[in-house]
């Protein structure tokens, strides 16, 4: 059944700057009749098939606005579910803006971030899996993150999400038939059958919420930070990993925060590289805040490269390497860089307490080895503590749900068959509630607002 | 008659960034079987009817990339004149440009800039004042601009030019027929009709060329600099003009070069608003590099705004007028503000050499009055300088076209009548093909070079 909103909306669905064409997307009960009003062609919208394009001329109160083309598409066979005309315009700022000005004027509201996928859900023609798909298919930048977010598209996630659920409901249902029958004694469901079940849903569960921090890779990247003494090469390395790599993503909005910052892709991951100001004490105030913003850098950073000058003393080394060790987080590696190491005899093993020999890398501008190591390094790191084989790309929301589940499960599966069967399976209820939470099969305004609260205007 | 292009070519034809979704437009001969390698639908492209859109799978060896939609559009009924399939996509990088790269892979070429329109024009779609109102459409933030580009778009122009060519045409045909009667003393024109239909082109072009300045405005709008002593009030001056407008054009790229600088709207005008660095001498080096910069801004500007504390000295105001109008080109003007006039008990009449008194504005940021007169004096100014009434924004391209002309009509028609009417003949077919060259009815491939490099890839 289609819902049809009380509003027709219409937003930009392109990006705003200068480029060929822009596209804006109509959806809702008076579309057609809306459109016809602005829109002069042969073919009226109204008496138009479904995905048809018109090719026509757009006025606004009676002024020549643009040559545009209008695709029809009818309901329930739309985007949204609703009846919905994608105007194809000139780019540039104004015209697009014209064509709004006039839809807003003929009736139409503009649409609020993600409120076509809203309506597009609130239709029945998507779930949630698919539509928090969609928002990370158009926010992220890894090509790793965008395979998972295209199994999770595909309905991968909610096809494993609706197993469990059935096997949930099947459960509860025995569960509550046994309890219809209580007084003749008959059991519906062994409890080693129900340990059985729950424990494996609890797998599931676990296994799913071990990949969050996977997921935060995959979305957000990693950060290497190039931390040490003035003069110990930190920036020729940064220089040598960027040219070396080439990927760099450089033409995406937001990528470099500061000229100190550049991103890179390792395996499919953005390896975001930062490099500190050199750390030593100085009389210059400026100076003293930049080693402040190192030391910050090097508490949000996945990986820590302590660059050392080879020719440099091992204990300053090792004084350095101990302070960073002792703000590291257990999730936080240290990697002892090595620069300069075409300037010494031979490498020589530099012992450093509670460094692991293979965490340190030889790194010389002059021979690419180096940089090839730490590169090999970093994508080391990145396969360590990232998997592709999932079906969903975690975020808080789905978080949020699957750790209720599982918190109940653990309290549940962790009883003895002295559990009361109608507590059993109100617990049970319960978890099929924040399964379907995650899937949209129940849903409430507020889940809704979160989920599409991280969309963008005009989809 | 469509001329197929060797290559099929593909671009992204909307602006790189993060929105719901992006077009890749295709345009060639191969196009369809392109496609059809890459596109999974129940329908294929080939066997689809024109301006259908199919939805589908598009896939990149054998991977899935994204769900799409792929408007088709059969040659000749397209855009460029050739086949034509729109890929609608998910938004973001990565999703287009995976597909561009399977377009790539399959044998598609990347589009140079504007080349789709420049298919459009050799496949006779469009003339070139078509082209290049299409180019300032996208590219223009001021109504004003793009109301006279759509009249251009709209072939008004174009149709101007048509008569004057037409009548250009006859008068050279009726010389030369004359030549082939000339031993029989036949006249087929006279040499008052010949003077009256060449003072009537030179009219034309000799008004159309006046227009240049109009459109330099209409197209880049006007700079008005504030310049003066520290504290004169030039900032508040730009707030007080930024705010009362609110017609910002903010979120356009390359709008603000620096924090001094805004921009409102006035009249459908972009007027940029320069606030420069007090004028005085310091011993600071960063500060005299400053007071450099504002003299620049000075030389640089449509209206010099010297904006002087009502309560200092008279004789510096004359000093830094005179300054300034030692420096000023004749179409550029220097308006006197007069600040901080509620501090004053009455606003004196300040007489400054050369100045007329109408070239005198007093505001005061606590009364609205001053400031409101400052936009209408701008609004003035851009009235007196800018036409609308014009069917083309003149370009660099038609205004040397036009200039041939005109210099060829100007010695034509001072001229007497014993004129040799074979040469009278060969200059008219060159003003004509002057004509031929700004529609595009004649053109060579430098031509288009000129017309299509100012356009964006993806058009």
């Amino acid at each position: 059944m289609i819902i049809k909103q009380e509003h027709s909306i219409c937003a930009l669905a392109t990006p705003i700057g200068v480029a060929g064409i822009a596209v804006i997307r109509v959806s809702g009960k008076d579309t057609f009749s809306i459109v016809d009003t602005l829109f002069r062609s042969s073919t009226s919208v109204s008496s138009s098939d479904t995905h048809r394009v018109l090719v026509g001329k757009w006025m606004y109160d009676g002024v020549f606005v643009d040559e545009v083309t209008v695709s029809v598409f009818r309901s329930p066979k739309s985007y949204t579910g609703e009846d919905v005309c994608e105007i194809g315009c000139h780019g540039g700022h104004l015209v697009s803006r014209s064509i709004l000005d006039s839809l807003l004027a003929a009736g139409c509201r503009t649409a609020e971030p993600g409120e076509f996928t809203r309506r597009a859900f609130v239709n029945g023609k998507i779930d949630l899996t698919k539509a928090e798909s969609i928002a990370d298919i158009i926010h992220n930048n890894s090509p790793r993150s965008i395979s998972v977010s295209k199994k999770q598209y595909n309905q991968a996630f909610r096809k494993e999400v609706s197993v469990i659920r059935a096997a949930l409901i099947k459960l509860a249902g025995l569960l509550e038939l046994g309890m219809d029958f209580s007084e003749e004694g008959i059991e519906f469901v062994s409890f080693n059958e129900i340990q059985e079940q729950l424990h494996s849903v609890l797998k599931f569960t676990t296994e799913l919420l071990n990949t969050k921090e996977s997921a935060r890779i995959l979305r957000n990247g990693i950060t290497v930070s190039l931390y040490g003494r003035p003069n110990a090469g930190k920036s020729s390395i940064l220089n040598a990993l960027v040219q070396k790599e080439r990927a760099i993503v450089s033409n995406v909005a937001g990528t470099t925060r500061d000229y100190i910052e550049d991103s890179i892709l390792v395996e499919g991951v953005k390896v975001t590289i930062v490099d500190t100001a050199g750390i030593r004490i100085s009389a210059d105030d400026i100076e003293n805040k930049g080693v402040q913003n190192a030391k910050q850098q090097v508490l949000e950073s996945d990986i820590v490269c302590l660059v050392h000058d080879s020719s440099d003393s091992e204990a300053s080394l090792r004084d350095m390497a101990s302070e960073v060790q002792l703000v590291l987080e257990p999730n936080q590696v240290l990697l002892i860089v090595l620069s300069k190491s075409d300037l010494i005899e031979e490498a020589n093993s530099i012992i450093v307490n509670g460094i692991d020999s293979t965490n340190v890398v030889h790194v010389s501008t002059e021979d690419e080895t180096g940089v090839r190591q730490l590169v090999s390094w970093i994508s080391d790191f990145i396969e360590r503590n990232t998997s592709s084989e999932t079906s969903v790309l975690l975020n808080d929301r789905i978080i949020g749900e699957l750790s209720s589940v599982r918190d109940i499960l653990s309290e549940l599966t962790i009883s003895d068959s002295t559990i009361d069967p109608e507590f059993l399976s109100i617990d049970i209820r319960q978890c099929i509630k924040h399964l379907n939470y995650i899937t949209g099969d129940e849903w409430s305004e507020d889940i809704l607002d979160t989920v599409f609260s991280n969309f963008c205007i005009g989809k």
